[in-house]
């Protein structure tokens, strides 16, 4: 076989696996340089849709939660070699979701209640309420490769193979980087996201099914100690238009720094929105971003969380 | 005295102090809605200058550092208040500073030796070395009011009063609340920064003496529970005009992993760019941006270290 690099492979939705495993069988072996077409479910992995209730929540299974489409073997990937990803097109479904699940999120023990927001997905934006509408900046929560041990790992925590990296700024002409851990590298993809901020705080983004057009290229050139990327071109183009409102916290540990942060968004939000507490802890996940603002002033971190003025279409501040 | 809201008070670099205390008697009493203008001397008190070499290094006083210009008492301004600070301009002198000082910084444990750049400050930007060149962005790293509690406190650490919050984005006008914590509030501010990228990981920016224009207004009609802020408009949007390239760092503990992401970062620039290890991190310093890119999948969080590429002005990319 001698395929071009204009050979275009397609994975189905139903090509998936619900761990990082490098025995799975490759559901497609393609050259490096190669462009493969993916169709990926959301999150839930079906067990979501555009009319579910806050009923179908409390029987989501949250073991069946962030499948991943693939695997797909590289030839000529070996371990030690880093798999570059290209993110030629990301096109979203027209519906998407976010949820609270209890047990799961930044302020888990705070929100006990679970909570669902189902999102229209048009033209580019969602509202979330009437005068809060957020632009779509989409990318994909899952990407990852087989990793280098023998087992059978959970597709939720990240690790040196990639995986849940839920990083927002892996938008459509990223270039992504990850080690090869397994002859092949096995890669996945999957978890589209229509938007989220920095952090994903309340665990969900705005899930969405994903049409995903990628590029594999085995490179034997350079190494990687864990992802890297080169974003496709300035951050968030379509949010960083307007001032952000940004909440801290501080102190000698980053986690508690970034609860506060996100805590004291969630008290302005309530404050001067008129938002619920569990919709301005579902704001925050999907548009909020957290910055370590300085890492160096011992003992005393600070952690900030950036709201974006520019969803607030119309809307009053106080 | 019935002071206008037009009414311009002065403070001069001398007038300056190097704890927050709230026995510190006022070099200035104002009504709200006053605007000061203030002159600042850069974080080492004046013991650095555009002539400094490494030798100056090795003879400074660390405890003499980050002194703020103040303090200022607001009539009217009680516990419980805020005092919102409107930065209405700043003006950069004509140079800077960027040092590793030994024992100080994220990586303080990695760089014993001590290093110092002076940067000429000239039409909005500034060289770091032939073909790396920086957007300058200025804004203030001290800026709080006395503590509540009795006694001297180091200006280093950040605390509830706000203090060396060392943050990037309160730029030429951003709003920033603060909480009033004694009588007067007792405002002082300092510690000029050019440049410099979110977390500040060496320890410095470009440190620099800056001319200060700020009005204070009493706020009692809002609580903050400590620093909050409007930003003046899109964050960097000298420097976020081009993309960025990401290291990353992943697992259980932020502090670790934003350490490996800037690790990596280091590594990617003395390897792409052919930079010295120590000016790589101080160019993370003064230029890469932390972010938390998730923090709830569990156990594994993600910090990227973010470099804009619109600073390399004429070396290539490998």
């Amino acid at each position: 076989m001698t395929p071009t690099a204009r050979t275009i492979h397609h994975i189905a939705r139903e090509q998936r696996h619900l761990a990082w495993d490098n025995s799975i069988e490759p559901v497609l072996r393609i050259a490096s340089g190669e462009t493969v077409t993916i169709d990926a479910v959301e999150a839930s992995g079906g067990q979501l849709g555009p009319d579910s209730t806050i009923d179908d929540m409390a029987r989501l299974d949250f073991a069946a939660c962030d499948p991943v489409q693939g695997p797909i073997y590289v030839q000529d990937a070996q371990p030690g070699d880093t798999l570059q990803i290209e993110m030629l097109d990301l096109e979203m479904a027209d519906w998407g979701w976010t949820a609270i699940i209890p047990g799961f999120g930044l302020l888990a023990d705070e929100f006990a209640e679970p909570a669902l927001k189902i999102w229209k997905l048009q033209d580019g934006f969602a509202e979330f309420v009437p005068g809060i509408r957020l632009p779509l900046e989409p990318f994909c929560g899952e990407i990852g490769v087989a990793p280098a041990e023998t087992g059978a790992f959970s597709t939720i925590p990240p690790g040196p193979n990639g995986g849940n990296i839920d990083t927002k700024h892996l938008t459509k002409g990223a270039t992504i980087y990850l080690p090869v851990l397994a002859p092949g590298a096995l890669f996945s993809i999957g978890d589209g996201h229509a938007a989220q901020g920095d952090g994903e705080v309340c665990g969900t983004a705005i899930e969405t099914p994903m049409r995903i057009t990628l590029r594999l290229t085995v490179r034997k050139d350079l190494h990687v100690p864990e992802l890297q990327y080169c974003t496709a071109g300035p951050l968030t183009p379509r949010t960083n238009i307007a001032p952000y409102y940004a909440t801290t916290g501080h102190g000698p540990d980053l986690m508690e720094a970034a609860r506060n942060a996100v805590r004291n968004m969630i008290e302005y939000l309530e404050r001067t929105y008129g938002l619920s507490r569990a919709n301005a802890y579902m704001l925050c996940s999907v548009a909020a971003d957290l910055k370590i603002n300085e890492i160096v002033d011992a003992p005393n971190w600070i952690v900030g969380a950036y709201m974006p003025t520019s969803i607030f279409t119309g809307m009053g501040r106080s």
